[in-house]
């Protein structure tokens, strides 16, 4: 049985890729990229760095077009959920253009916020291409932003939450410790109270690292300008943030 | 400026190591082992074979004795903090001993219901040895629950609720998905509903990994049984768990 395997390879580091992580890449005969188009040449150059490091060229690389979806939909798991479907039936006929083992490489770590592995369940349920699948744990970008900070996510024995902005704005703080992820609104100035403390990081372990920690009231506007600025500078932005009372 | 690494190396299996771990660990003079004596061999084994393949072999490991706590006192907060306290003189004393960078290994990753970081603040604040200490992220045993059950942590867009046995029983499940760590008394029992589903892993990423999944009120038993069983064999165990409505 042929194998896909989905590898976790860090928040953007290449050295923060795993021996486990590179052991599959050695294995894989394809690498399947999804979305390539969309994304960004810095994005696109860490991972040409790690595939260029660790693997010894023999490879193929096919990409996967990202179908476009309605990124402010009134029904936003209906349309994720419909593009997730399309693009199974992408990597579907990519994997079938291949004979050997498979291979996707994902940000983090995929049981964090990443489609990946409901994309390769539905090609399963599709029941076309027959293979197996294994994943490989990557370091999130949770554990990179506090080790960025040299911070513990949580106050002894307490939780934490991890969410989306989407949903911070919508629920608020949770209970203990709270990191967002997928915030492209900066709905941290939306959290109320003056007691607020947030460690906030962008390109985190990449060269334009920008870290900012601080009472909440008092560092975002920094935050605002410095997110603005260096999207603006660079074309694309990629943060993760940590909420706590201080 | 001496400094001092705490490097996270990952669940359980030595090649969840990151290349930015094996990194630091070549250039740290010392390894600060703490609490080895109540550690399982096994556990200082895959630590062994980690420095072994990796590190020259001309590092010095400094063991460093682990104070002994009550493990289920009335004032929670207060033991622990005072244990850190007790553990960063041991730490102080270690450090002055040695002359270049330092290192500490860390299972999981360090910002996760781990005291190194927490331990290495208070060696600080006492002002006897000056370094200065970076934190190297790790795949945590989160992570590599999911990727052995091939699991994404949370339905789409929701979020992951991060906390420990004991907060499990005061407080419940969070919203959305929750991971249970720190559980020494199987816990899951005393959460109510028919619907819940649990993946649970002890031992992952190492030879005897466990993996039990389903729905929570028809495979509790077998983890209740699986881990008594498990534990009397080997003397010790290390488990984990999301619990999802199904």
């Amino acid at each position: 049985m042929r194998k896909l395997y989905v590898i976790g390879i860090g928040a953007g580091d290449p050295d923060q890729v795993t021996m486990q992580a590179v052991k599959a890449m050695r294995r894989a005969e394809a690498f399947f990229v999804i979305g390539k188009g969309a994304e960004k040449q810095e994005l696109v150059d860490v991972r040409t760095a790690i595939l260029r490091e660790y693997v010894d060229g023999q490879h193929r690389v096919l990409e996967i077009a990202d179908p476009p979806r309605d990124r402010a939909p009134a029904d936003y798991t209906g349309v994720v959920q419909d593009w997730h479907d399309r693009r199974a039936v992408l990597l579907e006929e990519a994997f079938e253009q291949v004979d050997g083992d498979g291979a996707i490489l994902v940000w983090g770590d995929p049981a964090l916020y990443d489609s990946t592995l409901r994309m390769v369940e539905r090609v399963l349920d599709r029941g076309r291409v027959r293979f197996d699948y294994e994943v490989i744990p990557g370091v999130t970008s949770v554990a990179a932003l506090a080790a960025a900070h040299r911070v513990v996510l949580h106050r002894i024995g307490e939780p934490v939450h991890i969410t989306t902005g989407r949903k911070l704005r919508e629920e608020g703080l949770g209970p203990g410790s709270t990191v967002v992820m997928l915030d492209g609104e900066c709905s941290f100035t939306e959290v109320p109270g003056d007691d607020i403390h947030i460690w906030w990081g962008a390109y985190l372990g990449m060269p334009d690292e920008i870290l900012i920690e601080g009472n909440l009231r008092e560092v975002e506007k920094s935050i605002l300008e410095r997110r603005a600025r260096a999207r603006a500078e660079k074309g694309w932005i990629m943060d993760v943030y940590l909420l706590r009372s201080e």
